[in-house]
C-alpha cells in the first residue's frame, strides 16, 4: 500500500458490537479528529453479532472477525493491516486480546482497568514494555482541557507544596438491584468473574484515583480501604471509602459509589497546597476553580482568560462553547494517533502528547488490589505495591 | 458508482481553508456520527490557500476547486459527486453561494445567518423553496437536547399558555477595538460589507431570537430594539435591546452584547407560562430548569430522570456525562443526514427530524431588518415581516 | 430624662400590626444590632387591633395608640417621647404618615415606594427636606455588604466608564389570581388605591430600580416601558419590561416579574463598563462576581479576600458565614441610627453613613410614573423627571 | 419583681468582651426575635476590660462582675436575677462555668466543644442531668430551617434506610502559621491548653459530625481517623480525614480542613438512603437538594414550595429572602428561650422546640476523643463511647 505519513490510523476494534456501549464512545472519539480510520473488528463473541455489528459500520465482510485471535492473525499479514487494536470488551478480556495484539506487533489502545486481576496486570505489564509498542489507556478523564490544566499548575509550584488530594466519583445507578433486572452493563460489572474482585472500586474509584495521580504527580505509598456491598445479594462493592497517605507526605481521601441517589457521574478532584487551591467537578468540565491562598477565588475556563499551554493544546472549541465527555475521550484517541505516526514515520513522540498507559494500567490495578486487601483484612493500612 | 442507500452522505465545501474557525467546526460535527464524508471543497477564494487547505484535510487534489461556481458545476456533473455543500463562508456570499449549488441539485447546509440582506434572504428563500432540495441552517444550539426536550414540554403544553420568552445572548470578546489589532474573527464580523447591517444582532442575536422562536413555537409580531455601538469607531452595534411582543399575545425581551465583560458564550432562554417555568443556559448545556407552579424546581438533565423522547433520540451518552457545542452541532449534521438519506431513496423523512430551515432563515433576517429599522427610527415599535 | 448620647433610639412604628408581614421584618431589624428601642405603635387603624398588637410587643400600653396622628402629637409632647418612627403601612398611607411625624419634629423611616402617586412624593420631598428631620427610606437591598462593595468599586472606576446596566426582579406569587383567593399581601399590592397606579413596578421594579442606580451611580435620562396584567382581571401589571437610557450614555434594561415560575426574589444586578464587569444575586447576596476584562472572573465574597471598606463597614459575621435578607435591613437601621444619634449629639453625620432617603424615594416615583406613562401611550420613550 | 410570664428571658454572659468574636455572635442571636434581655456579665477575666465591655452593652455597672463565681453567686441572690447564662469563653473555661452556674440554680446556653476533656463533659454531664436545668449546647448549625427539614424527611423515611453520611467541614484560614502573627482567635485555637487535645477536629469536626447525627438520627459506633498538622510548629491537628461505622450499618466520611485554599466555610452534608439523597451546603444554607431515587433532584428553599413544618416553624421571612448564620443561630436562642418561659410557668416544654444539649455535648466529646486516639495509634478503629 502507499505510505502516507500524515494518513489516518488504521483501527481495528475488539469488542463493542451491537447493544455496546463503550464500543461506540471508543468509534466517535476515533471519529472525531479525523486521525483514525475503524477498519477492522472481533465486534462480539457470537459469530452472527460479530457480523451484523460489523455491516452496521460498513465495515469490509472479509476484515469482521470470528475472533479476536483470527483477527489478531490475519491483520499482522496484510499489508494494509490495523496498526492499532482498540480493545472494549468487559475486563477480564483485555489481557488476553492486548497480549495477542501486542504480540502481532499492533498497538494497543485499552479500555480501563487494565485487568482482572494484579497478576495479569503485572504479566501484561511486562510483556508491554518489552514489546516495542504503544500501550495506551484510555482513562478519559485525563483528556479534559482543565484537567490537563490543573496537571500543568500543580507542576509548576502553583499551589506550592501538596498537602491534600481529595477524590470522588459518585453514581446511583446500582442504588437498586439492577444486575437482577437484565441490564447488561450491570450484569457484567457486579460479576466478578468478568469484572475481576473490585466493583465500583474498580469501575469508577479507579478513574478518580488515576485523575488525583495524573493531576498531582503523586503516587499513594499505603491506602486504607473500607468497602461495602449496600446492595442485598451484590457480589461486589458497591460503596468504597480510602484513607490515602502519598509517598510525599501529603494525604487524601476518596469516596466512589454507586448508591448515592442524585449523583449521575459526579466525578470531582480538589487538590490543595500551601500556596493555593483547585477544584474540578466532571459535570462541568469546562470550569477550573483556583485560589491562590489569600486571594479571591478565580474561575478559569477552557479557552479563556488564564488558560495555560496544556490546556490549549487539546482544545477545540472557543471559551463557553462547552466541550464534553466525547472531545475529552477523543483527546486520548489524538494523542494516540500523533504517537502512532510519529512512531510510523521513525520519529520521536512530539513533546506534550501525553496519555495514560500500561503505568498508569498497573498503578490502578496496584491501587484496586492494595484496597480489596485492606478492605477484607477489616480495614488496615496496606502498602500500595 | 455503487448505490449504498445507507453510506455516508458526500460532501463538500466552500469556505473554511487554513485559519478559518467555523469550518472547521462543521467538518467536526459532520465527523462525529459517521453520517458524511467530506471529499470536495471551494475552501478559499485565494487558489493556492484552497489548494493547501484541501491537501490538509486529505482530499483528493482534483476536487480541490478554486471557485465555488466552478465546483458546482464539476460536481453535478460526476456520478460519485456531492450530495450537499456545507457553506462556511462570511455572510455575504451564503446567497450566491447557496443559489449555485441549489441549481446544481445539490442540497445546502448554510452557516447563519441566511444572508446579509433581507431582501437577498427573500429572493433565495423562494428559490430554495422551489428547488426540491434541503435547505438546512446551521442554528446549531438547537440541536442541543435539553432544547429538543424544552420544545417538546412547551408543545405538550407542560408550561400552560405562555407568557414570556427571555434570551440573552452576552459575549464580551468585543469590548475592545479588537478588529483594529489583526483579528479576522472581528474583521469580517465588524464589516457591514461581509456581515450586513447589523453586528451583534445578526452574529449572536439571531441566534437568541432563533431559540426562543424554536422553544416557545412563537413567532414575533412587532419588537422595539435599541442597538449601540460602544466601541468607538466600530461600524456596527456590539450591544442590542430588545422588547418583543409575539402573535399570541405572550412578551419578551432579548439582549444580545459583545461588550459585557466576564461573559463568553453566555445564551441564556428562560420561558414562562401560566402553569410552569424553564430556565436553559448554554455553558451548562446538559440542565434545563423545570418549576411546575407552586412546587420545588426540578433539575432535568440529559439522559437523566424526567428526560424526553425529543431529547433521547438526539442523545449519545449517559447522563451525567457532558455532550457539549460539537455534539449539538453534529445533531443538525445527524438530522440533515437522515433527510438526505431518506431523499436519496426517496422516502418521506422521517418522523422527529427536525432541523432548522430556510425558514428559520428568513424568520430571523425578519428580525434582524426589524431590529435594524426599529433602532434607526429611534426605537419604536417595528412590524416584524 | 436622663440624656444617653449613646443609648438606642426611642422607636414608634405606624402599621404592622398582627398579621402583617413587613412590619415583623422592621422590627428584628431594628433590633439585630441593638441599636433601636420599640416604645410606642399606631400598629392598626382597627383599634383593638392595635391595642392586642402592641401588646403581644410588650409596648406600654398608653403608648399603643389608636391613630398615627395621635400618636405624633402625644409622642412628640412626651420627654421620653420617640425619636424616629417607621412608617410600615399600605404605600397609600406613607404620605400622610410621614408628614405628621415630620411636621412633629420625627425623624421618619418609611417603607418604599415613597408614595402611591408622583405628586404626593413631590410634596412630601419638599417637605422633608425643609424638615431638618432625617428621612430614610428601606430600600433594603441597598444594605448588601456586596452591594456596597459594588458601588464602591464602580465608584473607584474599576469597571471604567459604564455601559450597561442590566436589573431584574423576578417572582412567581403572583402567576394566579391569589388576589381573589383572601391573601392580604396579594389583595392590597394588586390594589390601586392602596399601591398606587403600579403594581409590579411599584412594588419590585423600584427595588431593581434602586439598586441599579445605587451602584452604578447614574440616573435614567428616559425609559421605555411595557407593562402588562398577564392575569386575567388584574387590576395592576404583573410584568414589567423597561428599557433604559441613562443620562451619561450607558444603556439598561429592567424587567420586573411577578408570575415568572420558577423565580422567588430573583433580583439580579449585572454592571459592565469598558474595563470590567460585576454580577450580583439576591438569592446568594454573600458573593459579587467581578471581572477584569481580559481576565478570569473572579469570585468576591463578603468578609473574604478582596473585600472593600464599604462592605467591611457593614459586615457582621466572617467570610463563609451567610448574611441574610434580616442583615442587610437592620444595615439600613444602623446606619439611621449612626444618623440619628449624631444629630441627637449635634453632630454631623459619621463619613460612611449610607442610606436610601427622600431622593431615592422621588426618584423611584418618578421612574414609575414615567414607566406607567410610557406604557400606557403604547410604549413610547419617556423622560423621566 | 413582677412576674411576666411571657416577658423576655434575663440573660448573662461569661466571657465576650471586647474584641471577642463568639460573643457578639450569641449576643446578636439573643436579640434577633427579642426573647432574651441581656443584664449581667463577667465579660472578661480582666476586671478593666469587663467593666468597659460591660458599659459598652449598656450593661448595669453593678452587675459587671469580675468573676464568674461573683457572678453566679449575686445573680443567684437577685430576685430579678438572671435566668440563664450564656457562656462564651475558651473551651476550657466552659466546663467549671457550667459547674458553678448550674449549682446556682440557673440554665446554661454554652458554646461547643462541651468541654476540652472527655473526662470534663462525663463529670458536667453527669452533673447537668441532674441539676434539673436547661443545658443548650450552640450547634447553631443545627439551626438552620433546611437541616430541619433535612433531620424531619430522613425520620420519616423519605429516604429509605440510610447508608451514607458524608460530612465536611473545610477553612482555609489556618493554612499558613497564623497563631504566629498575634491572631487571638488563632492562637487560644491552636494551644492544647486552651482547646483541648483536639484543633480542627474540635473545633470544627465536632461540628460537621453533630449535624451529621443531627440530620441522620444515627450515632458513630467505631470511627478511624488519620489527624495531620500539616503546618510546621502547629500542636494541634489542622486537617482530619475519618471513616466511620454507624450503629445501624451506616457508613460514613468526615473531612475536616483549615488548610484548603479556597473554604471559607465549606461546611456540607450529604446523606443517602436507598430511596433518596440529600445533599446541604451551610454556605448557601436556604437550599436542600432533594432527589427521589430515580426521579429529577428537586431544590428544595427555606419557605418556598415543598417545605415542612420543622423547618416552616424556624422561618422568618420568605422564600427566596435568604437567612444565614445568624438566624440559625437566633434560633437556637429563640428555643432555649421558648423552653425556659415553659421551664418558668411551670410547663412542659412545647412540641417541637429542639436544641442541641447535654447528650450532644458529651457525644461530640466522645467523638473527638475517639478520634484522637484511633490517630495517635496510628490510624485504627475505635470505638466511640
Amino acid at each position: 500500500m502507499s505510505v502516507d505519513l500524515n494518513g489516518p490510523v488504521r483501527l481495528g476494534m475488539v469488542g463493542g458490537g451491537q447493544g455496546a456501549f463503550i464500543g461506540a464512545v471508543h468509534r466517535i472519539a476515533a471519529r472525531i479528529d479525523g486521525a483514525f480510520q475503524l477498519v477492522a473488528g472481533a465486534l462480539s463473541s457470537d459469530p452472527e453479532r460479530a457480523k451484523a455489528s460489523g455491516a452496521d459500520l460498513g465495515l469490509d465482510p472479509e476484515r469482521c472477525y470470528a475472533s479476536f485471535q483470527e483477527m489478531a492473525a490475519a491483520e499482522a499479514a496484510r499489508a494494509d493491516g490495523i496498526e492499532a487494536v482498540a480493545i472494549v470488551t468487559p475486563n477480564h478480556m483485555h489481557a488476553p486480546v492486548a497480549r495477542a495484539f501486542l504480540a502481532a506487533g499492533i498497538h494497543v489502545i485499552c479500555d480501563k482497568p487494565l485487568t482482572s486481576t494484579l497478576e495479569a496486570a503485572e504479566d501484561l505489564a511486562k510483556l508491554a514494555e518489552g514489546s516495542g509498542k504503544l500501550f495506551v489507556l484510555t482513562h478519559n478523564y485525563s483528556g479534559y482541557p482543565m484537567i490537563r490544566q490543573a496537571r500543568e499548575m500543580v507542576a509548576a509550584g502553583t499551589l506550592g507544596t501538596l498537602r491534600l488530594v481529595q477524590m470522588e466519583y459518585a453514581q446511583d445507578w446500582l442504588t437498586e438491584d439492577l444486575e437482577d433486572s437484565g441490564n447488561k452493563q450491570a450484569e457484567w460489572r457486579t460479576d466478578p468473574t468478568r469484572s475481576g474482585a473490585g466493583g465500583c472500586i474498580g469501575d469508577i474509584g479507579t478513574h478518580a484515583y488515576q485523575l488525583g495521580c495524573f493531576v498531582s504527580g503523586l503516587t499513594a505509598d499505603t491506602v486504607l480501604a473500607d468497602l461495602t456491598s449496600f446492595v442485598p445479594g451484590r457480589r461486589v462493592d458497591d460503596n468504597v471509602s480510602v484513607l490515602l497517605r502519598f509517598d510525599s507526605g501529603a494525604k487524601g481521601m476518596l469516596w466512589a459509589s454507586q448508591v448515592a441517589p442524585g449523583n449521575e457521574n459526579a466525578l470531582t478532584l480538589r487538590v490543595y497546597g500551601d500556596k493555593g487551591g483547585l477544584e474540578w467537578h466532571q459535570e462541568n468540565p469546562n470550569q477550573l476553580w483556583y485560589t491562590p491562598f489569600g486571594e479571591p477565588k478565580r474561575l478559569l475556563t477552557r479557552g479563556g482568560a488564564g488558560s495555560t499551554p496544556a490546556a490549549e493544546r487539546v482544545t477545540r472549541v472557543p471559551a463557553g462553547h462547552p466541550e464534553g465527555y466525547l472531545e475529552g475521550f477523543a483527546t486520548i484517541y489524538r494523542e494516540a494517533a500523533d504517537a502512532i505516526r510519529a512512531k510510523r514515520a521513525g520519529k520521536d513522540i512530539p513533546d506534550g502528547v501525553t496519555f495514560p498507559g500500561i503505568a498508569d494500567g498497573l498503578s490502578g490495578m496496584r491501587f484496586i488490589s492494595a484496597c480489596i486487601r485492606s478492605s477484607s483484612d477489616g480495614g488496615v493500612w496496606t502498602r500500595v505495591r
